[in-house]
């Protein structure tokens, strides 16, 4: 009982932190995200030290980012996703080359050697689509052209991020390289991706009295609640993101006619899970690597690789958008945040990375998801939307 | 990352089982939360062993029953409750002193010391108002006298049962009785509830423009559920249940001007996170107890004493209101749910009961929050409204 009470504590300054964060955030006309990050950071362990981002608080954590890709993907429509494809994977291939060729080059000139430098530049790759998902959310422009690019090449991120990191992990044991294992790798994830979105969608589209047959009249969500959490855990069967299993089952949804329902009723969820989500994520910086000189340069030149190569991977990538879009694009794949992170734990517990490098990436990760909101936001209020009616 | 996947395989399990479960028990016109607790019982470690009840579920669980309370309490006016002060108290006290009286009389006919038979008697003591709550709700009679009557008598029994608890522990370990401790922490609890509540609803009813001065539309949730989480964990610190506190926290947003849209906005809450209270409460359930002759029939005694007592003391308290109502309110006193489980774990850990005796009293605690929901629903379709203007 006593557990539970100091559970229900944690909670409780968590969330009211995370709600004034967003709040001033939002009056110095930032995105609410940036304050809830900042906020997360302000009281977790390297700060003030009032909570600690262990088990209870990275599961309201997950849930709220597999909540909040549900919500996004309601918004999106397969065909939308489709019209965009060729543009989404362009962003997408390029957005993992330039940042690991550039990682990789930055890591080896500071003394590792090559099989180190690529483990270092895996966690330069996967953009984090959470947050960027939340600001276009905000903003209320996910019906945006650029935005649908981003999720798009946020999936196929997600798949080369995948197959990069089972290379980067197996050159480093030592182990030979084996193609037709990454073949199979990639057919799967494609093959799961395709199956469940094209026969998900079409299902949904044909049956969605089906959401209503039950007698609660909740019904249609918890269904799609279900199904949120079923593909989420499917997705990590096959190598993905929990995040993109539920931004799948978020595009199934919006293939039935309880749509704007849903959409509605994802809202108070988001209120409540969601900040857990971000301040997490605030409270895994250790601010301590700002301390020293020298690794702040270190930091300094490591995130200004991080943002200068996948701006431009993911600009390139978008070309066939006007340029304006295209930055945008550009700049809405920089953030690396809880993915960072979690690859720079792998690189620490296979004994790659010293604390030092550790501290570095993860404080590389939490910058661009810091320094994006702001920039995104910023474009996107400048940039008239190319094609609303798209 | 491995880990997170395994909880997400977990929710699904459980959630889609509850959602099963609710819909099978709907369509055989019972209530919703009967089915969702059977799922449980069917899914857990006695039985198909699919999941446990650990740490994250447990978690779910408790953020799932906080939240109820809290919509319960949204569905409920102080001034309400003040007007059938003098009923619940009666229900409270005397639903307080039966159960306790004939479980220590059972106890001690069944073989043990008066001390041991006190700390059994103390778990069919404390009423779980969640179950009660739930069925209340989902019929839509929160606003009838008997569920008043209900809610207020639950908060009196919570404070009757945590001093009780007091005593029996410290009976058990040897101190002696002091009635000054006892008194204060009486003072300290009804003086905690007096305060935040007055204050509250009336800073409520004063200022519930503030909630909607922040800039984001869910502010008023947001600041809302803040409070929620800020007096749950509080009233755990004046040794009273979570629940008390959230369903506080309800009451004092029930006079917000925003009190509709939040009772609409907690639904989708509500149905994400409850049915993992219910399902968990299930998993509880240790079925071996049933296998034994001898020890079902104990199991039947003893939950035969805990609903007969509590009936009889709600029904006794509650007859200023007509003999059918005060039914009403006597069985809808009867759930102990995982009140008893608590206690009943606390037992276990003190070494004053055997697992025989702890498995009984889990059994005997879940059969009550088992048959508590059919036997209301039928009571309540039948019995017209008392006053339903009151």
């Amino acid at each position: 009982m006593h557990h539970a009470a100091d559970i229900l504590l944690q909670l409780f300054i968590v969330y009211a932190a995370a709600l004034v964060g967003g709040e001033l955030a939002q009056r110095l006309k930032m995105p609410g995200v940036v304050g809830e990050i900042i906020a997360g950071a302000l009281i977790g362990p390297s700060a003030l030290g009032w909570v600690r981002p262990d088990e209870p608080l990275q599961l309201l954590a997950e849930i709220g980012v597999v909540l909040l890709l549900f919500a996004v993907g309601l918004e999106t429509r397969l065909g939308e996703l489709r019209r965009v494809g060729a543009a989404a994977l362009g962003v997408g291939v390029l957005g993992v080359v330039f940042p690991f060729a550039g990682a990789t080059l930055w890591a080896h000139g500071s003394g590792f050697g090559w099989d180190p430098s690529m483990f270092v530049a895996a966690a330069f790759v996967a953009t984090s689509v959470g947050i960027t998902a939340r600001v276009l959310q905000e903003l209320g422009v996910l019906q945006r052209t650029e935005s649908r690019v981003i999720l798009g090449a946020a999936v196929i991120d997600d798949i080369l991020a995948m197959l990069l990191l089972g290379v980067v992990v197996s050159l480093q044991q030592g182990d030979r390289l084996d193609p037709l294992h990454l073949g199979v790798l990639l057919l799967e994830a494609i093959g799961f991706l395709a199956v469940i979105g094209f026969v998900g969608t079409r299902a949904a589209r044909l049956r969605s009295d089906w959401l209503e047959r039950p007698i609660n009249p909740l019904s249609p969500l918890t269904i799609v609640l279900a199904l949120c959490l079923g593909l989420a855990w499917l997705s990590t069967r096959f190598g993905l993101a929990a995040i993109i299993g539920a931004f799948l089952a978020g595009v199934i949804a919006s293939e039935t006619r309880q749509r704007e329902q849903l959409e509605h009723q994802m809202q108070p969820l988001l209120a409540l899970l969601t900040p857990f989500f971000f301040a997490v994520t605030g409270m895994q910086l250790k601010l301590a690597v700002f301390a020293d000189p020298r690794a702040l340069g270190m930091l300094a030149a490591a995130t200004a690789i991080a943002i200068a190569s996948k701006v431009l991977g993911g600009f390139l990538g978008a070309l066939s958008l006007r340029p304006r879009s295209a930055l945008i694009v550009g700049v809405g794949m920089v953030p690396r945040g809880e993915v960072g992170v979690v690859i720079a734990s792998l690189g620490l517990a296979a004994g790659v990375f010293s604390d030092r490098i550790y501290a570095l990436i993860v404080a590389m990760s939490l910058l661009t998801a810091l320094v994006t909101p702001p920039a995104l936001a910023w474009l996107l209020r400048r940039a008239p939307a190319d094609d609303p009616a798209a």
